[in-house]
């Protein structure tokens, strides 16, 4: 058995079952060992964001690391940037990276790059194996690497030989190591601080905002007359009717220190004290008031279930009602399209435990508010800021959630980046609706010239903000690659098409026109 | 005037009068600044793979570096495999990368990422300018890098505050300092070898492949009996009808081993011993015979123009006549789309002075010898082997050199990589006719399973190359980003629809199924 099949059979074995992939030359020992091992789905990208991106959202609705297959430093770069943006959510992935042979290296052949240095910025974990019995144990180590709290990104280089030469056969991937508790010391700390009548928050990020988190959470909240609010941008957020709601500190610099204003305790549930997301001239960096006091509950590698249960205990909140939100939908938006209007729409129509994945930058930072009474969901957003990743994560969740209907709510700016998603929908079959606002600008960056005091643009600066000149029609886009779409002006058609691709199964583009 | 403002002047100033553009909040005032500076023409791409490839293509046919502009790590990475190409090709490049402002990035705001160890595997000089004063003085040292011979990436990160804080005013930049001189002795030594009558190769590329440095290599050769053959990959070469026609070492290593068989010296100009593109199980990286010498005539870095001239005159070869191509252009093809067929009616059609940008892959590989005379052209392959650098490098191309038509040769598979470069080329009316071969596969890959010695493929090895399932529309495609074209399936029609390319000013694209 060659290195390949023993890693694929390493990685089957230690249950990782799905390989998003974008293969070359130096992986085809891999690709060919794919027929000979039961039990893993190979997916192909037609471009590595994509490949990575999928792997983030597949992970996100498992829990469990997705592999992916990337041809050398080039194919791994056009791939880091949603690494990136899964690195930032402490999302597990095992990066499979070929690589030119061990003795072709030192000849410079074209592809030839330093992949290790280019993987590090990213990933946790990097090793290049160094030979053909070396790499299933390789593969388990990084598949271990990949499964330690809070979840890492693992990045294997595979020479090419040692996909080629005789290999160990598969080795064993250990258990996956439970997250640390949180010392008794540090909940009494934080019970006191919660108990001391002073302007309290509970920060909550991570598997803290999974329903029983954010109960728990809730509890607290309630009990002791705490704030409860999530991190600007999470991974995974479990809301909607009969669930505990929790607003995120905005975008927005001064709604963010407005929102902050006053707090003197920050309780650190998985997250840390909030920063702005960019650093603008006469604005600070830290959100909070600069005498408000961080008290880590739990770090983001630990249990933060369990954290939280120990403080609900600690302060006898475990009976407290968790404040549930039990408000009817609100009625679909009508009329023009409007940033509101859609978000109503979404309230009233998104369908029974959807998987929401948000890229809707500008037009959607109203989405989250009208959504709070929707039928239960659940909220994936970019942690990274890397703009592309709407498409393909919601790809990856439709792969690992198949008997779930994914809505992703994506910007026209960040849905060109990688865009090819589209076509590994159609090809799967997966059941995605993409709501595509098109309002042919980079928008957010319209704000964002005045922000850093940047002056009144002139023609060339908007230049560089403009989508449109030619407009994209998204809707030609779609059907290009095989997914059936079309293209609304109203809320009415809005709302009638978009119950249209619930409705369909497989994927289906709604374009609007904001 | 702050830092951006004295960063586009110091641009400006040392001549570099086009940058290719995706920014972001950090790079805003880059953007505004762009509106107070005369001579700064900024290009928009939706995805930087476009932006770095175009820039790329401008500086082949200029000699004169391009900037790009980039936001943050993710924004660089996703430039970085067309970075990579132009790093292979030695084409000088000075990207912008915006950074978090210095007092910001201690925060680890999402965006945060160690740009510069992620820039070192693919560029040549890397800078953080420091301070706002500093990044005129920075940007100069930048141009200076690009500029060093044979042309190198150079990479400057700016933070946001180094941008918007007071500057120092725009810098000098010095003179591009001219490639060295080759020594008398190696001249000397080359022309020994050439008089020996044993089996001698010139092997050239970069600059040797101008219509000058052709018709000095053509004398020698044709005085001394050497042959003549450049590079497996070409920056650009100059061909067509009344130059020196040279093939190209291929890239089957087979065919390779056999082309380069019973030699005894290679006489190197500018290039480097023949390397296979990847290594195979029980086939050689070097191609050359084991015991064939190698001999640099010039350095990559070197004058490689005064090199073979200094040899022409040590050989008395000046006046020996130059092999010109003569013979007649093919006439086209007819009939079923083949490979064969598409190369005789590039030939045949191929527009006087033509930029062809060859990304065709494995459609493509039989073009180069039917095209030997086709109205002089230019042609430029992909030497860092990272596909999807065709249609940026035809877009950047044409933005340099706007009376002249651009000919993109693309595969399938390859466009699909940084497909938005149609949007740029129809926003920015350049006249690319996009020859997209159509095989519904990563074709190449099919033969590269066999070579590795990967056995019989089963269905989930082949869909991993199979782009069916759904077809893709590139008609569709190209319509939908503003970009007219046609689909053929007859020679006849290619014909025709190529000569409407032609005749049509601005982007065109003809899907050739294949």
């Amino acid at each position: 058995m060659n290195g390949a099949e023993s890693l694929v059979r390493t990685l089957v074995g230690g249950g990782v079952n799905v390989c998003f992939a974008n293969p070359g030359t130096s992986e085809m020992h891999f690709v060919a060992a794919l027929d000979r091992v039961e039990g893993m789905r190979c997916v192909l990208g037609l471009f590595e964001g994509v490949v990575t991106g999928a792997a983030d959202g597949y992970a996100r609705m498992t829990g469990n690391p997705a592999a992916t297959l990337l041809h050398l430093g080039p194919g791994m770069a056009n791939g880091l940037a949603n690494i990136h943006n899964a690195n930032k959510a402490s999302t597990p992935m095992v990066n499979i990276v070929g690589d030119h042979a061990t003795y072709h290296r030192r000849y410079d052949a074209p592809l030839t790059t330093d992949i290790e240095t280019a993987a590090k910025p990213f990933s946790r974990w990097v090793k290049t194996s160094p030979d053909a019995r070396s790499v299933a144990a390789d593969g388990a180590a990084a598949i271990a690497a990949a499964r330690t709290p809070p979840g890492q990104i693992a990045t294997l280089i595979l020479p090419a030989d040692t996909a080629w030469n005789e290999g160990s056969g598969p080795v064993e991937v250990p258990a996956a190591v439970p997250p640390a508790q949180v010392s008794p010391e540090a909940v009494a700390e934080v019970a006191r601080v919660l108990r001391s009548g002073e302007p309290c928050l509970l920060l909550v990020t991570g598997k803290a905002l999974r329903q029983e988190g954010l109960e728990l959470a809730g509890r607290i909240a309630a009990k002791t007359g705490a704030r409860l609010i999530a991190q600007g941008s999470n991974a995974r957020t479990q809301r909607g009717r009969g669930r505990v709601f929790v607003e995120r500190v905005p975008y927005v610099v001064d709604l963010a220190v407005k929102v902050l204003a006053g707090l003197k305790h920050i309780i650190l549930v998985g997250s840390k004290m909030p920063v702005a997301f960019f650093a603008y001239p006469d604005k600070p960096s830290l959100l909070a008031p600069p005498d408000a006091v961080g008290h880590v509950l739990a770090r983001p590698d630990e249990d933060l279930i369990g954290a939280l249960e120990a403080l609900a205990d600690e302060l006898g909140a475990r009976s407290t009602p968790a404040p549930v939100t039990n408000d009817p939908p609100p009625a679909p938006g009508a009329g023009a399209v409007t940033s509101e209007a859609l978000g109503q729409s979404l309230g009233a129509l998104l369908p029974e435990n959807a998987i929401v994945v948000d890229e809707a930058v500008t037009t959607g930072r109203g989405f989250f508010a009208p959504t709070r009474s929707a039928a239960p969901h659940d909220w994936l957003s970019n942690m990274g800021g890397s703009i592309g990743m709407g498409m393909p994560v919601a790809t990856g969740a439709a792969v690992a959630c198949p008997d779930r209907k994914v809505i992703c709510l994506e910007g026209d700016g960040s849905g060109m980046y990688t865009l090819q998603s589209l076509w590994t929908q159609a090809r799967e079959g997966l059941d995605v609706t993409t709501l595509l606002f098109s309002n042919r600008s980079y928008a957010i960056l319209k704000g964002e010239l005045a922000n850093v005091g940047a002056g009144n643009p002139g023609r060339k600066a908007l230049d560089m903000l403009d989508l449109g000149h030619p407009d994209l029609d998204w809707v030609g886009l779609a059907r290009s690659m095989g997914v059936p779409g079309a293209r609304v002006t109203t809320m009415e058609a809005f709302n009638d098409r978009f119950a249209e691709g619930i409705a369909t199964p497989g994927p289906f583009l709604v374009e609007v026109v904001v």
